[in-house]
């Protein structure tokens, strides 16, 4: 009794497939980009969110883009801020749909704003009839290199960071740069945080540019020399115009596209992170709990920053990197106005911190450290004295010498 | 300017399994099926949701169950019914798995009930940390048949049926059919109008056995002769015992078995129901409509069974289908204890629920019509006044000759 005997095994695969697009000045009255469909043709209708900050800054302009092309549009407009990124949020967008009478195949959502906007309105249109195309337009640093090129989407529940969400890219996400110009300087550090990640981790050349034109870059806020946006050459693969180590590309252009380019690397095989062992995790074992002890003090990119420093002493002291490549690191954090060090790079948040992300790990601590610079490994044996002993020194190195 | 320079095409695929399988007495305490987890060894906790009647009813064998195995387990009891199929039932499931800690990677959730509750914690569970892992084991015919074996989870909202959701199949659905002894008439009507649905599109033989045994099938609530569930004859292939047009099954066990896997048939090619037309759609055109009107007066079996019986008569008045397999097909719903003919089926409701049916199949009708019994076809011309015709011929024929 009780075994079994009649099954059935069910078996298939779901293909997703979405696309990321330099585009300059989106929301020019004659740039098509926004209004064309998934076939390219001008789709009848736009139903377009953003956040308050955004839409004092871009809204008139993003109305009267779709006024001057006869574009039937609704701008619904979301409270701005990581607080306002819960259930609430995605039922009001939901709402708005059912109120606009979305037609599903025919009219992308348009999200335009920061990693918040853009999770929330992704985790809707996600719900919203089990899948609603959309569009992701990202205007911080972090939306362009980091939350608008994934799948992930989400909201915060029950004091819990994305306690809820799925895995649904948007078909399209268009960066335009020129958003960035009104960004305060310390979001844009906050962004360079996750674009020195990805250096760190495998994009030697990266770091040079970062080491090389972190300053400028920070204060240019990634605008491109001449125009808003620089003049990339036409119609080169992105692969040979990156392989070409950019000699063509000025520094700002070439620092967001390598940032993509090698992010997208590390996800499109891992999309729904089955893998647990992930280099962009690099800089995310401790910077949770940092996080979430100082806010609102630190940013999430702040936070990696110094979870980024902390494992770069502890790789030091392991000789995967040497001193002098450890104190470039650390040099480039501060070129790029990001902290090296926080008081609560103690042991007594940092133990609780690895042991948090071992759970989410799956039993093991899976924690990428760099090698060298532009390469890491996973290591699994991290002691409790090990890491005492590293924020001691990053301590020392940050308060004494290195600043 | 604007012409896009530079983009990123990803292209990835989600692989998908999960299983279904016949287990008798899913809560006898010597059945360990339940506490195995995806590698076949005992999982450590398990946490399960279910419904008020579902509990009154089963709630303390199910306890008694984890007891008797020594397992710590939670139950979460919602309230019951489709107007409680709600955002609020989705974020009660998921604080209650924040509470009780779950372990994503080794306690999958258990989901108890009919077709409202897998639903709820279907979408509640693809939802927890961007997808959590969870079991079904459905107590309704409808559950057992339809909402237990495909992909779709989701919740009403703002007035609209089904309107939030997601494609999340559960793990494992186990198929218990022990608990239908204590579900109503009703209920095991609604459940085969689903059954004879496959019938008629896609299996002659289903058809056949609900004709010669449907008044049994309905009074046995489709328990096998001898024990709760009937003696299968082990280690044979589902699709050979069916091949083998089921002569060692008894009736309720082939009938179900048949209507699963005809399903699944349907179902497996198309989970994320990008192609529009699905065979599986049959009786699904009219009947939104009419149940929504009809609230809480029909259920949805039954108004199915209306919509059929009307695309019958549609055929049959093409030349699809015989006079003869019409009233065949009309008198095996009556046999079935499925209505025929409601006082909604007029012109002024069923060009409307046309209109609304062809918007969400993208601009065409894609009516699915019997050919014969045991195939379908799809058309697109269906004009007022045949709809009127038809909806008038039927009234004539059921409240006349045929009941
Ligand atoms: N989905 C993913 O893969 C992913 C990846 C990284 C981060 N995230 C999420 O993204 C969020 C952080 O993103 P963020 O840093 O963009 O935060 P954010 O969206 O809160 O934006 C920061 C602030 O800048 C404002 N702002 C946005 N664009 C502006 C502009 N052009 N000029 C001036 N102000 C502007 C916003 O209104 C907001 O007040 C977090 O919730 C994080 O969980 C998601
Ligand atoms: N996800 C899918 O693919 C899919 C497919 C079909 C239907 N559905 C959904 O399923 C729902 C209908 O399912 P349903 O008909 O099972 O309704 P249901 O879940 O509401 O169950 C009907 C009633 O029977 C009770 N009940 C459940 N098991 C019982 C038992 N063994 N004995 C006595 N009473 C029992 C329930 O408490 C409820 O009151 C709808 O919301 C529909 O949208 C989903």
């Amino acid at each position: 009794m009780g075994s079994p005997v009649t099954h059935w095994s069910v078996q298939t695969s779901k293909p997703v497939q979405y696309e990321i697009r330099v585009c300059e000045n989106v929301f020019d009255p004659d740039n098509p980009t926004v209004l064309e469909d998934a076939a390219g043709t001008a789709g009848p209708r736009r139903f377009v969110v953003t956040d308050r900050v955004v839409d004092s800054l871009y809204g008139e302009r993003i109305r009267a883009y779709f006024e001057h092309n006869g574009v039937e549009h609704q701008v619904l407009v979301l409270d701005d801020g990581e607080e306002h990124k819960s259930v609430e949020a995605v039922l009001r967008v939901s709402e708005a749909l059912d109120a606009f009478g979305v037609d599903r195949r025919r009219e992308p959502v348009v999200a335009v704003g920061g990693g918040v906007l853009m999770d929330i309105v992704g985790f809707a249109a996600s719900l919203y009839r089990r899948s609603t195309p959309f569009i992701r337009i990202p205007t911080t640093l972090i939306g362009l290199v980091d939350a608008g090129v994934g799948a992930k989407t989400g909201v915060n529940h029950n004091g819990h960071k994305n306690r809820l969400g799925t895995y649904f890219p948007a078909d399209r996400t268009l960066l335009d740069r020129t958003f960035l110009t009104t960004l305060d300087g310390r979001h844009i550090s906050n962004g360079l945080a996750e674009i020195l990640k990805i250096a760190l981790i495998k994009d030697a050349r990266l770091f040079d540019l970062l080491e090389q034109h972190g300053a400028d870059l920070l204060e240019n806020k990634l605008q491109s020399p001449a125009a808003g946006i620089g003049p990339t050459p036409a119609d080169v693969p992105v692969d040979q115009r990156l392989a070409s180590r950019g000699l063509h590309l000025d520094p700002a252009t070439e620092v967001v596209e390598r940032a993509i380019h090698g992010m997208l690397e590390e996800l499109q095989p891992n999309l729904w992170e089955k893998v647990l062992e992930r280099v962009v995790d690099y800089g995310h074992t401790f910077s949770p709990t940092i996080e979430m002890h100082a806010l609102p003090a630190l940013l999430h990119g702040e936070a990696v920053s110094v979870d980024m420093a902390l494992t770069t002493v502890m790789a030091e002291r392991r000789g995967l990197v040497s001193a002098y490549q450890r104190d470039r690191i650390l040099g480039v954090m501060n070129l790029l106005g990001l902290p090296v060090w926080h008081p609560l790079c103690t042991p007594e948040v940092l133990q609780p911190a690895l042991c948090d992300t071992v759970r989410h790990r799956d039993g093991k601590q899976r924690l990428p450290l760099p090698v060298g610079i532009g390469s890491a490994v996973f290591v699994n044996d991290v002691t409790e004295s090990e890491l005492a002993s590293a924020a001691r020194e990053l301590a020392l190195l940050t308060t004494g010498a290195a600043r």
